[in-house]
């Protein structure tokens, strides 16, 4: 039989990067129409800032193998919300997710598909168990880049769809320099 | 539908203790049987110290689904063998793992139902991932406790038994203040 080979690497845990790890960036240009503010958004997409970065090391398809991704999520707001990840179902809704959390400060938003949702904190030694079927969504709350790792089935596979559409029920923002989760005004059944 | 609740949990990064977690506590009695060094052992289970602790949380085995527990691996040698876990391949020979490393100094031992051994160092901020059908034994090399995170299908189950017999076909060991991976006199085709 073939086997497939192990691997270790070492994080940078200053940045998040994994060596060798195939590496994808959001622009905020990538994320029209997911903040609510559009004319902040217009006047951000000047600079069109990184919003976050992602270093993934997948293996194929396969029910039972698992791939890892760090994400380097930038501290940043448009309007009143701080900066986030598109967010997702996953595309096997059944297939659940761990992170962990390395370094800076942030939380994850979850939410069922009626619109459901959870905060998280978190902070470096977080651990947020994702059940099936739960869009998830990380923020930066801080003013670092906040670094996180995850851990997923590697069929789950990433539903962009139904949140770029919809997006999620609650934002995240900064209200008189606290940390609030509201009602998002953009949400519809 | 029902959905499970997320998760939110703050592993403590100086004990690898997670909050509410199952814990799972091995002495020296526990791995009888599994050093080569069996004048040793018996002289160091007098002792009868802890090797390792687990602090797992885990869901119904369920495909998809993810299990995660720390394990705190205590320093210390039987003969010259340093301490180690008891090693397993998973009883769904096909489930692949993931660890990350917390704290302090080790490595991962794994091995394919072959005996085909590969050696992984780890330290903060290593991840290993571990293939399909390899069995995988942690070993603390250091002079602290060694304490990793690990990601596992919900579904992966523990095979425990050929480890038990078999052992092994490598040992990690002390020689001269190095440490060396060493063919075990113990394996057997
Ligand atoms: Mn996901
Ligand atoms: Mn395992």
């Amino acid at each position: 039989m073939e086997y497939k080979n192990p691997l270790g690497v070492d994080i940078d845990l200053e940045t998040g990067v994994i060596p060798g790890a195939k590496k994808l960036v959001r622009r905020l240009s990538d994320l029209k129409g997911y903040f609510v503010d559009e004319k902040a958004y217009e006047e951000l997409l000047k600079e069109n800032p990184v919003v976050y970065e992602v270093y993934a090391i997948e293996q194929e398809e396969k029910d039972g193998d698992l791939n890892f991704a760090t994400t380097v999520l930038y501290p940043g707001k448009v309007g009143r919300e701080f900066f986030f990840t598109k967010g997702h179902y996953h595309s096997k809704a059944d297939r659940a997710e761990i992170y962990y959390g390395i370094k800076g400060r942030g939380g994850m938003l979850l939410q069922t598909p009626e619109g459901k949702a959870e905060w998280i904190e978190m902070g470096p030694g977080t651990v947020v168990y994702v059940p099936p079927y739960w869009a998830h969504r990380t923020v930066n709350t801080g003013d670092e880049p906040f670094i996180f790792l995850a851990i997923y089935p590697a069929d789950a596979g990433h539903d962009y769809g139904s949140i770029a559409e919809k997006g999620f029920s609650k934002l995240v923002v900064e209200e008189n320099g606290e940390v609030r989760v509201v009602d998002s005004p953009k949400w519809k059944e």
